[in-house]
């Protein structure tokens, strides 16, 4: 063992190590890491990605971040568009979330993909591979030898197999297939370490019995916890609302930002963002003394995050607009929400459908007696262009934030 | 419904319920045969065979029989030589029964297997297919499709991965594909009916399912029963060595059916002769009142199989031999058996090894004293040229009879 790289081995590690849930093993990403220091060749680091759901938001980029440190530790990154699956739809028919799409949507959603990821990898340390090029052309033969590497017994021992076996639900034999094709793919490309959230760990252990199996060094499996949403509660996601889109526009990545509980702020910064670590620890700890105040941090989040996504100007121009709307109407940040689609409203009747007020004509008296805001700004208008965001109060206590849906 | 066809539909159940374990379901059954006959079309009866054991025994012929039965009722047959499975083997490696063949070796399997079938089918109105030119060409998104169509609830209900997976032992993913691809023939033929043994009941019901999934009508699923070996308990295999080979010579057939139990008489004739049912009864029923002999029905059943896998002249001649070695010798029919090769065998020490003597200068002492008989005659040779079925007599009651191993 030579000092000098195992000092930089450390190195390396302490950087991976920052905000991961699991590394199954880390003794054997201490010794891959050693060699690749050694012989000065870049580990392959993979990520499987389903393009079915093109949009992505910052419960995504926790592993693109993570995908990120490997590419400056100057380690190469390999994407899987899986479109095989994509192409060939759930053939049982009775998924929603698996239906066929054509090679066109394919190709769309993957653009569109790449664009947003693109946002947080370096494209030039970055290969994109369509797992459609080898799988579409498995004939039985390799499916069965595929398939006989993995046993019934250990794809039931999947949460989620498990859980639909013992309630009686079904199950496709051809589900057992997509875990098999997934770490198939880690075969191909002879992948050194696999990235997902803590719940993809099932597949990636598959993808590193499947290497051993077909003869290569096992792959490492480098889990990072799933994100919380804007709630604090559940995981991020769409279907959830809870979710700070990485196309969100700058003022909506701020106002969400903005409404995230207190504990939430430092692992945010661990988890999305590459302000190093001590000096996340240092604002959490002047945050426990009071020397902060937590709304101060958000700030600083949310300005990172927009810097990240968009800009450093857009991060002030949202600061300066979020803290104009603020502190003139004095709005509370948690106030109720509605989604309403981009168009203009008649307000008296919008404050009535909203409970604000106990009729149109009850609302035309608030308008008249000035006693309806927008923004925190007086407003006397009877019509209303909804933009995303915009806050609608009548009187001191009755809030609405409108959504664009 | 008309009344003349209805009839001729009850004068084909008949003839295809004879020996029947079960018909799934047997009211389908008689809708196929109605329209059968009234459209003049012929029903497609389908049998799969494995092509890695192709000496077949009559244990085997119990399916053939019946097969052999819808022909002469004018239907067609459809044999398929499952040579894709063969040629792919057990990708698992931990199958001694799934070894993988070579094309060569499959061809050469399935015309020996061919030319015993023909012993039963007519070949007129039998038609062959191999497997492997549908499924070879299968891709990953057509297996993913079969397999879709089946639930792994489902595949554990059957007996042997129930079985396996109660008790802890491994079963391979792609053994769950071997009865979707067995079921896809049936897709493939679009057949009408599949035959098999009782044990074939879960892969021929899982073909039923897949003709419904895929569009078509319904197979009916018909087993026969399994067969008991000469012992009369356990199931005929050449493993267990209780079995007649349809190769068998003459004599060795003759010799094996007179050596099974009176009880199985009738089944041997029900399942393995064309006799007719009633003469078979008729036999039974006299067996049981003492009028026949049950060593005279065994030797009809003998000579009618003979005539069967032989001709009428080789039946006669095996009878004839039988009565000559068995009324002289006083032979009794229970004697123990030894295996060895056609070779020339020294007596003294041949009679020492199988305890009939108590050391070689003992036997050559017997010899020599004319108390050693060869199929019933006196034998003073030392050099004895070994043939299959000749018992060796030592005294009056020692007895063994050997077979060419």
């Amino acid at each position: 063992m030579d000092n000098t790289i195992m000092q930089q081995v450390d190195e390396q590690l302490a950087i991976i190590r920052r905000g991961v849930a699991e590394i199954v093993p880390e003794e054997e990403l201490k010794q891959k890491l050693y060699r690749s220091i050694k012989e000065k060749k870049p580990l392959r680091a993979k990520l499987g990605l389903d393009p079915t759901a093109p949009d992505i938001h910052l419960g995504h980029t926790v592993v693109l971040n993570k995908l990120r440190q490997f590419q400056d530790l100057g380690h190469e990154v390999h994407l899987i568009i899986g479109d095989a699956t994509g192409r060939i739809g759930d053939p049982s028919g009775k998924s929603e979330t698996r239906k066929q799409l054509s090679e066109e949507e394919i190709k769309l959603n993957a653009a569109t993909y790449q664009e947003q990821i693109f946002k947080v990898l370096d494209p030039q340390k970055t290969i994109v591979h369509f797992n459609s090029k080898w799988l579409m052309d498995m004939n039985l033969e390799a499916v069965l030898r595929l398939a006989g590497k993995y046993t019934v017994a250990r794809m039931l021992e999947r949460d989620d197999f498990d859980n639909r076996y013992k309630e009686g639900l079904p199950i496709g034999v051809h589900e057992f297939l997509y875990p098999l094709m997934q770490g198939y793919d880690s075969v191909v490309l002879e992948a050194d370490i696999e990235l997902g959230g803590t719940d993809q760990k099932f597949n990636l252990l598959v993808g590193r019995h499947l290497l051993r199996e077909y003869g290569y060094e096992p792959q490492i499996a480098l889990m990072m916890p799933i994100l919380e949403g804007l709630d604090g509660v559940q995981k991020m996601s769409k279907s959830l609302g809870n979710y700070i889109g990485v196309n969100d526009d700058a003022y909506e990545m701020f106002g969400k930002t903005m409404s995230i509980s207190d504990k939430l702020i430092s692992r945010y910064f661990e988890l999305l963002t590459r302000i190093p670590m001590n000096q996340i620890e240092a604002t959490q700890a002047k945050m426990d003394q009071g020397a902060i105040n937590p709304r101060d941090a958000k700030i600083s989040l949310a300005k990172e995050l927009i810097t990240m996504y968009h800009d450093a100007e857009a991060a002030e121009k949202a600061e300066a607009r979020f803290k104009l709307v603020y502190s003139q109407g004095d709005i509370p940040q948690d106030i109720p929400e509605v989604q309403i689609p981009a168009q203009e409203v008649w307000l008296p009747k919008f404050l009535q459908e909203n409970n604000m007020v106990s009729s149109s004509s009850d609302g035309r008296r608030m308008l008249q007696q000035g006693a309806v805001r927008v923004d925190g700004e007086k407003f006397e208008e009877e019509n209303l262009q909804i933009k995303d965001g915009i806050v609608v109060q009548v009187g001191k206590r009755k809030f609405i934030r409108i959504r664009i849906s």
